[in-house]
């Protein structure tokens, strides 16, 4: 077997704890070589530090470092981890700008390491058969309803309404890269009703206009939805109507039993990024984050009532 | 003498006749062979016609087309010059979204077509000699400030505090646009702080912190400015302080006398987009626009009294 891959963990929250841990216990292309916090959260028997810098100097004969961190400082966190020569995969969305992006994928090749922008969504069940049914077929509308309940998901996630916090575009950018990757064509936003509540800075609704290869599409987003969850996606084409439900991993395709299958996202994740580090190669794709920008760009804007946790 | 470069200019409004119909007046590499226009307007002497498709489908023997029109819809206009085999020169910004931008530049290089996204402040007396003297030296600080008076400058433009108008950022890229090409280090914004009158949907004023190269900065825009208007860019350096004044076409350097030039921005842009006609090269930067989007991710935003012209 080969050598396996020393990963350095920064950031240990939430995600981390529910996804990154337990998919990375499961892979044994993988070590848990160490970690870095700010928070005085560590990993049983990993040894623990307080930021990148000393997790570096520390010299764990590190390969990999994946970043758990929020999007805001993701930056400086890979650019140190690049600069140090190790291979860096990101949450999503990768960093608090297009701009930061661009500018890691930039560094990760000069360095010759490794980054990948990870889209957990994309690796949902329903997701790359979608995408292979599409190949080739004309879409001719398309409808995107993602809707959840803010208080059950973020409880208490303050930043995620403030400046930098992509409010309900938080989920809703895991609708765009399930869309950027399955849809046969490029997608484009073409206006952008968003809706603020007034004592916040990101938007906690949101209602567009999309268009792809000549056929329009509409992206309903609410934060606000309580009982059933929906996170769907239906693409109609001259070949029927493909649904896309519980944020990708439930397929539905014309004249077909609907197939679901195991949550494997972040197993399949990390796979991923094994095969990446195999073959030094990067996988950084930034259309969900630039087309969440495109949106902002065209958006207009509507005062929602206060909203507190 | 090489033959001429046969252009058809779509969108005679205010910039057209300002500055691309001189400019192309002046400059025997082009030659004026059609224009298209949705308004009545019409060049003396020169075809006109009511659309690009209706131009297009004139035969007029056509190489080139500038786009003159505002951002919303140039997306369209582009792709269907590019599917003629012209070549397209965009006035600034050259769409309404990034995804858009991305786009035609991906159909031109499949089509073999010139791509020109201009940024005509670059083309300013100050900002090559400011590029050369700020090469390889240590940026320490960087100010900008961009102050007009939208009534004076923009006269019932509505469209400006519109949806996708862009609002104080249509003169703030022209800034963007100089200052991503001056500085030797990428420019990203960190924060940026917006102000939009309660009965529009772009900002009328925003301040931004920016950071270069490890440095701090700032730019302050506002589109209340009465009295004398501001368009500076300040770049402090390990080898003294550049001063760029009146929108990039007075230049300050460290112990020499300010120097002043002609102001040739569009007979410039127009050499430049004749060079990359003659090269088949294409000339696409996004960077300003994705400053501008940037800023639009991580904005807070506060209400500003409501504003009329």
């Amino acid at each position: 077997m080969a050598k396996r891959i020393r990963l350095g963990l920064v950031g240990i929250g939430k995600i981390a704890r529910d996804q990154h841990l337990p998919a990375l216990a499961a892979d044994d292309r993988f070590e848990l070589a160490a970690t870095a916090s700010r928070s005085p959260h560590q990993v049983d028997g990993v040894p623990g530090h307080g930021s990148i810098e000393e997790m570096i100097a520390a010299g764990h004969d590190l390969d990999a470092v994946p970043l758990c961190t929020p999007p805001q400082g993701r930056h400086q966190l890979a650019a140190a981890a690049i600069e140090a020569g190790l291979h860096v995969m990101m949450e999503k969305p990768p960093a608090a700008t297009l701009s930061e992006v661009e500018d890691l994928a930039r560094r990760a090749e000069a360095k010759g390491v490794v980054l990948y922008t990870s889209w957990h969504s994309r690796a949902a069940a329903g997701v790359e058969p979608a995408r292979e049914w599409l190949a080739g077929k004309q879409v001719t509308g398309l409808r995107i309803t993602w809707k959840e309940d803010i208080r059950r998901w973020h409880p208490g996630q303050e930043w995620i309404l403030g400046p930098g916090g992509f409010g309900v575009f938080d989920p809703g950018i895991n609708a765009l890269s399930i869309a950027t990757h399955i849809l046969p064509q490029e997608l484009f936003v073409t206006e952008a009703a968003l809706r603020t509540p007034e004592n916040r800075h990101a938007p906690i609704a949101a209602s567009l206009k999309l268009r792809t290869g000549g056929a329009d599409g509409s992206f309903e987003l609410d934060f606000l939805q309580t009982g059933p969850q929906t996170w769907d996606i239906e693409v109609d084409t001259d070949g029927g109507t493909l649904k896309l439900h519980e944020g990708g991993s439930k397929l539905a395709l014309p004249g077909e039993e609907p197939r679901a299958a195991e949550n494997r996202e972040y197993p399949n994740l990390y796979a991923h990024f094994a095969e990446l580090v195999a073959a030094r190669r990067s996988d950084v794709d930034v259309r969900p984050l630039r087309l969440v920008a495109d949106a902002m760009l065209v958006a207009s804007h509507e005062r929602a009532e206060a909203f507190t946790f």
